[in-house]
């Protein structure tokens, strides 16, 4: 990995302190809430674990996850659309179709705030 | 950190794949959503930060919860409620008061999910 994304996340752990670092003020906590919200539904961790696996700069067409689920066109798009506004994933519409990709450093951002101290240090 | 817990952190790893690793299955979405759904919460996501601010083999009385917080004392019981069903905290009665603290190992199972490779490889 370059030095610059290196940077970034370091940048990350310094500008955001985890759980265990100190109480959460009302507007963070509404902000990682929204985020832990898109999350805590079964079809979109699946969603965004088929984009997110697709490796770094992999990108899905909507036309392949829409396949693996049991679900409408709509519904799905919905789902995509929550994870979305939430910052995990970006989108770009190509003639018929949209391609779908995870947005790493927000997924790293959250993994930070979760991360307790005693892991913090397993892994240092 | 002593080595038991080093190696507990390395079979979390090997066994529960992040999120790039390879689609998730749903039994293991339906189990994570059901955490992730309990963090998708502003109040709940204050109060986790607050038990877990108290340091490792920290705890706190919920008699210290409920006055940071504009809600009744049953609201707030509620979501310890909801925080303690997805296995992110513990309690224990003594007493008039119950006492709460967090279960690392759930949270740093949570963020090893969310890591992305880009960051394993960064604090590795």
């Amino acid at each position: 990995m370059s030095k610059q994304e290196l940077e970034v996340i370091g940048q990350d752990a310094a500008c955001c302190p985890g759980v265990s670092a100190a109480p959460l003020d009302d507007e963070r906590a509404a902000e990682l809430a929204k985020v832990f919200k898109a999350l805590g539904d079964p079809v979109r961790l699946r969603l965004l674990s088929l984009i997110a696996s697709r490796g770094e700069g992999g990108e899905v067409c909507v036309c392949e996850l829409t396949p693996a689920f049991d679900l409408s066109q709509p519904t799905i798009s919905h789902h995509l659309k929550l994870l979305r506004q939430a910052g995990l994933i970006d989108c770009e519409r190509r003639g018929t179709w949209v391609y779908y990709w995870v947005l790493p450093s927000a997924l790293d951002r959250l993994a930070l705030f979760l991360r307790t101290p005693t892991a913090a240090e397993a892994v240092a």
